[in-house]
């Protein structure tokens, strides 16, 4: 985020925040996950990958006996992501509630795994047993804002890895680490883990105290 | 800030951050400024005396040949400052615009020294070439969000100092530490010029390139 806690701009145009020391971080945090998970709203803003960039890092994977990437998961209520997402392929699951259209879901289920978990939203507890029995024990959320707060608020995060950049974004509409409804008390606490200058910034790990 | 980027709840209700000695931070501070200010916002949200706390700091002031406290500026287009805000009293300059109602300005004027800058809202640049002349050579500004974004919009700023405590408030609609219409290029960068871990959070400190 920038230093004013923004994750993009009033836009929710992807801005670059950090340099290649953090996209190097980033990448070998994916690398070290069982899968990847990211809201729709992330897909429809960036259309990101979620695979891992590093040649060697995908060697190492397969050499330990796993897949090339780690599974990839969207939260996807309603079917939004679209037929032609980066994200979709082998290794991807597109998890969706019961209300999703069927077409789109129809659309969806020839390029990725499609799991039903709650009825008119994804229920993410649902999802994490579904993961779970699927091998999933680390999983790494790459946002967005929305899909942070739902898994905080549901108390379903155990560490924050939060990169702060050298710049102010500003704007009260602009997307910030966790958006939702937020809390009016009751605030989930963190214990300070590490502090690590990182490119222009800093990088903080914070465990939810639960 | 919390460690979502947040200085209030979506309630705009004070809550507290930091401890004890980030709280001994900011008074060393404002006693080491010629004047603190803030918007009318954390005036009417807060209601906050802006004076330094220490007995210590008070008196080693006075023995440097200044007043007890720095200077106390809001930043009150409109005159809203209430006629017992506790930041009122000797030292206090209100700036307001000069659309103020009359009559809010009368009734302030009697407990705190007024200047008037720009015609619809605070004029910023006038408003600091007033306080230089008045000798403040060092301005502390605590907040809120829309002054914060006015100021570093208007490139006045100079350092930001963010005490980031470990606790989640969440919310699309709380404030944030830079708030306003936001950027959306030329995003002002920042130095990172020192990380310094306090209580259980960690203060940034950071220079505005200009």
């Amino acid at each position: 985020m920038s230093a004013d806690g923004k994750i993009s701009s009033i836009e929710h145009k992807q801005i670059r925040i950090s340099g290649q020391e953090d996209l190097a971080r980033v990448d070998a945090l994916r690398s070290d996950s069982d899968a990847v998970m990211v809201g729709v709203g992330t897909v429809l803003a960036d259309d990101p990958g979620l695979r891992v960039k590093s040649d060697m890092l995908q060697k190492l994977r397969l050499e330990r006996g796993k897949t090339e990437n780690p599974l990839r998961v969207v939260a996807d209520s309603m079917a939004r992501t679209p037929p032609n997402a980066k994200v979709l392929g082998p290794g991807c699951i597109i998890a969706v509630s019961q209300s999703a259209p069927s077409d789109r879901v129809m659309g969806l289920s020839s390029r990725c795994k499609l799991v039903r978990a709650g009825s008119s939203r994804v229920d993410l507890y649902n999802l994490m047993s579904i993961l779970y029995e699927m091998g999933v024990r680390r999983l790494m959320v790459e946002g967005g804002a929305a899909l942070n707060w739902s898994l905080i608020q549901s108390g379903l995060v155990d560490e924050i890895y939060v990169y702060i950049g050298g710049l102010i974004i500003g704007g009260a509409g602009s997307p910030t680490l966790v958006d939702g409804s937020g809390f009016i008390g009751d605030f989930p606490q963190l214990n300070l883990i590490a502090v690590k200058p990182l490119d222009d910034g800093v990088l903080l790990k914070w465990s939810v105290i639960h």
